[in-house]
């Protein structure tokens, strides 16, 4: 059966991925909770910008509507 | 059984989070309430801009769509 | 039982509130009226830049798509 | 009952209004006509900017997604 | 019975209309066709900047979403 | 019976059209195929910057929503 | 029987695409997936500026609602 694109989140979970955001920020973390409109729960968050620790977040909620992509990293 | 995202913000009732809007300014407070769209009332909520306090709001109902992202403090 | 987030909306009736539009202007006044979707009609209602009145507008309505916030005053 | 906000376009049908678009323009005209969607049709139409008359419009549908508040002038 | 919105577009249909796009262009020409949308088709379309043509177009389709508004020219 | 927007796309299938997006890029080509939401696919493409030629792409799908306006060129 | 807009993807699965954000950054990589909201995941992502490339992503999911364009490589 061809895969679907949430498939990739299913597989995430519990994994590092990085989000670039609509805004530019990428935001590390490991990924423990998505649902259908790709609003992503990451432990351990990290802001980055340009490359660079910007700062630590801890455990953050991203709406769905915000991300440009996610990669499992 | 695998969390939701919106399990966080059950968590979060009752406890300090900061919220950055799509707009880049963070706002934290005491959480009370929010809905499927993520609306959210804050407590004691506070402007905050590059990290220093702005404005002492007070109460404030969020709009769920200018939200990027909320985290327990 | 837990407050909804238009719980406050409901109790700010006859209230001042101060609104945070998505331009970054606030609009300030008696809220006499919201619905569903945050539409807010506001009596003497006044347009405010960097906390300085800028003008009188009267009875105002809202749309609520661009709204950021509102807090009562 | 209490009033929804609905109610002030109601009563604004035949009246002069003054509604602010996103762009920051002012469009001010009699009202004749509104649906669910706030679109508007105003007659005798002025563009006016920071105040000053722009330009004589006569009859104008405004889509209502494009706008930030409607007051009765 | 009090008018609709979309009565001026049935009326404007075979006359000229001016159309205000949200990025600020504007299109005149003859309109043949609207739906629901607000999508519009226009004959002998001109695209217009500033008061001065810019670009005859010919027979065009807009979108009705990036309309900001329509005027019986 | 009054033309739809839509029937000014059926007749252009197999045609040369003119697309301009919303962030301003204009592209050119053959329409093979169209769906409800105004999602287009192109043979032969190109995309132009001020009338200009800037790349040949080939078979492209547009994605209806940002779409400014479609004209048989 | 005409030809509709996803059926370029679904020829597509497998093979290098091109794929033009809102953003104006160009994603190029093997589609593996999509959806109906134009969700898709690419495999050897890499991400391009100006025709160079500027970082090797891997696997991505890329949000339909920020594409402006796919075309086969």
């Amino acid at each position: 059966m061809q895969e679907r694109p949430f498939d990739l989140l299913n597989k995430a979970i519990g994994q590092q991925v990085l989000i670039r955001l609509k805004n530019g920020t990428d935001i590390r973390g490991k990924m423990t909770a998505f649902d259908i409109h790709m609003n992503i729960v990451l432990d351990s968050a990290e802001e980055h910008e340009d490359g660079n620790l910007k700062t630590k977040i801890g455990t953050i909620l991203l709406r769905g509507g915000n991300i440009l992509w996610v990669a499992p990293a």
